[in-house]
């Protein structure tokens, strides 16, 4: 079962992100979560985009990370201090100028690993713009309560 | 022969991103160009940040990313529309909040594909912060002259 | 609709692979065939345990590489030479010493790459052993049949 | 400083897997050790080819995976549970059927993790066939001696 909601994870991703509104105000919405997985909307902002009008792979890269740290965060709490230790990403066509939306699955959840496959789509489309693995790392988590 | 300079990779920077100040100022200066090898600094900005101090994964990804794109624009030209179609990164310690220093090496420049490897330091540390290999796909070049 | 059957993607690799008979008969068995997906089986073997009794790393990465490649040819038909430009895998649980199954779906099916995303399992388990995203170059087609 | 010589790796090679001639019996030769480095060299067998003639790509997986094995028990002795994680690998040009060297620089060695940049090339050529980023989980290591 998640230890987070929707509306937790959001929260928490705004009070823990207040200082740096450029980088990280990207609009993130959590649509979903269940088990072992969330949908993340990046909702569409004109600096996200490259001349040509797609969106930009740094910001498909920011929306990756960003969804599996919510995709584990869903699992364990706002507890833990998890850092991403790799990511590789795969961009497979041209995203329009529109919002993405991210489907991030956990593959594995283990107590010191977790990784996870994340597939982004231009909304109201049906082929991928892009998927990613990502990996963080679980700091030791001791009995102490907190 | 490099087919531009450290100047002129900067301006074409500048002249291209222009209208996205808060995601694509991020200062980058071209700080040595040579054969199928640049050297880029990612001057340090509050916004780069995570909490802890620490340089954000998505602004080294952002690095990873253009320092490729110089060191392959350093050698085919400024005419050349390529893209990235991959990218693997390895977050290897935390990086201080200071100037990131990205170093990219050219590993393969076919006519259809390039290859490089970037590793990224802290200033004035020896130990890397990163490592990323990043995949671009040069789209084919016609022998009309333009 | 994809351009070859089962059975003919097995005939196909016995032919091309015949005088590596320690590395390449993993007794790979097609199981299953649909547009951008192919199912494979690699039988197990002894030699491709690791001390432990579990399923080494390259052999998996072998079922991993076939897969996409089967899974391309299923869709392009054997003519083409296409060869592996990357692979990135993920190692999730420890493989028991049976058969392996492989699920590879195309994300991208382009003229120049494709990619595909490649989930493994130990027969009769739920959970992935590894993932893994693969990527192919494919030839320039002429249009004169040779 | 190293923790074991070039012959000692060789030695342990054997003898941690013997049973398994055809997939391991690649003719591994470790040519050199020093701090946070080793280079390893993948004697020429026919099984390793494709049709073409160029050397496999699980051949040079097996080799990367193999090479950052090494150079990690080089640091930590013999006595670590050592298990790769993940792998990323670049094929860049295509191997003649030749010796292949690998190359492989630990970029970090934590408690936890270990990632080695590995860069492989065919005998006597300066432009490489294959680079790879190779990440092994090492198991927590207790102080009472065993």
């Amino acid at each position: 079962m998640p230890a987070m909601t929707a509306s937790e994870l959001e929260a928490f991703l705004q009070s823990h992100f207040p200082e740096m509104p450029e980088e990280h105000d990207f609009g993130f919405r959590v649509e979903h979560v269940e088990e072992n997985f969330v949908r993340v909307r990046m909702v569409h902002h004109p600096r996200h985009l490259r001349p040509g009008g797609t969106v930009s792979g740094p910001a498909l890269m920011t929306l990756a990370d960003t969804a599996m740290y919510l995709a584990l965060l869903a699992m364990i709490g706002p507890v833990a201090m998890a850092v991403t230790t790799s990511l590789n990403i795969n961009f497979l066509r041209k995203p329009a100028p529109r919002d993405v939306i991210a489907e991030c699955r956990l593959l594995k959840l283990g107590s010191r690993l977790a990784v996870g496959d994340v597939t982004m789509f231009s909304e109201s489309e049906n082929e991928p713009v892009a998927q990613a693995t990502v990996t963080y790392s679980i700091p030791p988590r001791n009995n102490s309560a907190s």
